[in-house]
């Protein structure tokens, strides 16, 4: 039975075109970047064209401000400590918001380890952070503010704009965790007034084990990654040049195929949030889809258990999650369900729905099919269900 | 006309079995290794399998030890920062020498920066530290000593396992940055007694961007990247998985043709400083080839330049280094060669040569040639050498 993929956040295919390119720079075995001979400067020419290609992609005025990482939480962690590191003798506090990724939260509590404060803003019930909570949020000693632009888990998307005025007027650095938004919805670093912008590769059909932190110039931070001249002294150690040239193909493809894939996305969405209620009953839609990340439906299915509903849809042929993969061996509920009002049992039955590019209306509707079969079973042998019923 | 790459220590080509493993893994598309369905699991089979082969390539006890990382300079950062903030509580004072790579350099002068404080104990003329000023410049207040298996420009081995003993005896934990060794000559962590061991990929022609870290079981270690889980918590963000595929089977077969690989290399080295007196006069070979890496000849010849020598070469077809890749684009003379007693003009003379095992003698002597009519032309037009000769 071939397996439909609804579980893009946590992986999702090579583009072809990303295959061929990657596959041919493992033939043609390039030089060190950093080396001064011909096949250094080679090797230097095709990282600077990756550069280029992702700094399109972000509208980032200059390629130097494009600094290649080994992932996503590399980038965030490079953001976060690095801002702390560099700004040190002006203040030791940070605001963020209380449903960032573990890589923002869990940066955050390293520093909070070695002396730094946090002033973590709750969310509304659609996950969505006030720009004033960020603003009162802000004392004098203040250094960074950090939100991400969408959330992994529901989809919502930040209001950074708004909440860049404040940053530029106070004068404090704002970063932004963007790694399920950029190459998935339009991101410009100028709109969105943003100092530091973390993303990866492979949510827009990259490989894994590449990403990015996009540096405005003139940004105090220091590197975490010490060694070698490398990103322009920004991020030591030899490039991962395979990765970053599939990165820059894969930018190139989403720049240019944008359009097209946001409104075939929010066409699946769309689709799968209307046909459900001909499927289910009693399930919520977390956070905010119509002004969310296209390709992500958050539902939460009462009286029964994610996990449970997760295998038997793979029986079926269906690949969702619960949760964030990065979160996999946690038992503990979500922390982003539980800040948008969740109790503990919903957040528990929910499944986190992401299709990709190369689904189509026949994936959602037999996934659909599948959901509801395998909702009436669990439901059928629930005690929570069963008593529900039987109390009216 | 073809290239000889005798520049291994900046860049060597991947190994036809690496280049098909990657590919393959290219095509096949893996999950997630964190992801809770197939996918995800047959992803993490394969980072085990990978795991193992590097672990059997050094001998780790226990597959667990092995964290792999972005590249070597990530690996020595998470070393070197990780132990001093783990351990913060002990003391602030690290012990190194002073011929170190720039990735063990930066990180400690980073850290110093934020109130550690370091020695530096200076090696001999032929770049070899004694173990007891090791043990000398050790502290009460010494959490950490840091010293290099090999040197990446003049190919010394350090007496790794004499430190050891003392390091175990004053229960300090000992790192070892074996960038240049693991996988070029047999590395073994139980003989060694190293606490932490630094290694990358590509010395033994796998990827650039994949490299590990040697973590022994109860080392005191934070890790510097948060966030998932991945990595057993040592070290966040989602793998590069088609680069630690490539490095598990470069690792098996380094670990399988160790021994003929040693004696090729050796073979090529004894043959280059044998031939040496018979191609051009007045040098010096730095270090000491016999007891030191196989694939480095550093060699330092008199009243010219390293980089015209480099550029004249690569005209005939020979690719050689002046100095570490990773110190391209710094004008100031190596700081190994000035430790081991050379002087500024000498140091600027000097050449790395590093055969691969794809090298023949016919490469070597080709290169003795061509390096005879350069050092004979550049000579001719050198202010110095006319000097010299002039005063006899």
């Amino acid at each position: 039975m071939s397996n439909v993929n609804l579980d893009h956040i946590s992986a999702s295919h090579l583009l072809p075109e990303v295959q061929d390119a990657m596959i041919e720079a493992i033939k043609h075995n390039y030089g060190n970047p950093s080396s001064q001979n011909m096949a250094g400067e080679e090797a230097a020419e095709v990282l600077d064209q990756a550069r280029e290609s992702v700094a399109g992609l972000i509208n980032a005025k200059k390629t130097k401000e494009i600094v290649f990482t080994s992932n996503g939480t590399e980038s965030v962690n490079q953001a976060i400590k690095g801002v702390a590191r560099a700004n040190v003798d002006k203040g030791k506090h940070i605001v963020t918001t209380n449903i960032e990724h573990s890589s923002v939260n869990r940066s955050i509590k390293r520093l909070s380890q070695m002396g730094c404060t946090v002033t973590s803003v709750s969310v509304d019930e659609k996950g969505v952070v006030n720009p004033d909570d960020i603003a009162k949020a802000i004392t004098d000693e203040t250094i960074l503010v950090s939100v991400m632009h969408s959330n992994n888990e529901i989809g919502t998307i930040q209001p950074i704009e708004e909440i860049s005025k404040i940053t530029k007027e106070k004068k404090i650095i704002l970063h932004s965790d963007a790694v399920d938004s950029v190459g998935v919805v339009p991101i410009d670093v100028q709109k969105l007034g943003v100092d530091l912008l973390s993303y990866a590769s492979n949510p827009y059909y990259g490989p894994t084990g590449v990403g990015g932190l996009y540096i405005r110039l003139g940004t105090s931070i220091w590197p975490i990654i010490d060694g070698g001249i490398q990103e322009r002294n920004k991020r030591a150690g030899t490039e991962n040049l395979i990765g970053i040239i599939g990165m820059g193909v894969a930018a190139d493809l989403a720049t240019k195929h944008m359009g097209e894939r946001v409104s075939h996305l929010r066409g699946l969405q769309d689709l799968l949030i209307k046909e459900l209620p001909n499927y289910i009953d009693e399930y919520y839609i977390n956070g905010d889809p119509d002004n969310g990340l296209p390709n992500l439906v958050s539902v939460s299915i009462k009286y029964i258990e994610g996990e449970s509903i997760v295998l038997m849809l793979e029986d079926d042929g269906y690949t969702v999650s619960t949760r964030s993969a990065c979160a996999t061996g946690s038992l503990r509920a979500s922390h982003v369900l539980m800040s948008i009002g969740l109790d503990h049992a919903d957040a528990q039955g929910t499944l986190v729905i992401t299709p990709g590019i190369e689904n189509t209306k026949e994936d959602i509707t037999g996934f659909l099919k599948s959901l509801q079969g395998i909702v009436k079973s669990l439901r059928d042998i629930s005690p929570l269900y069963n008593k529900m019923k039987a109390t009216g």
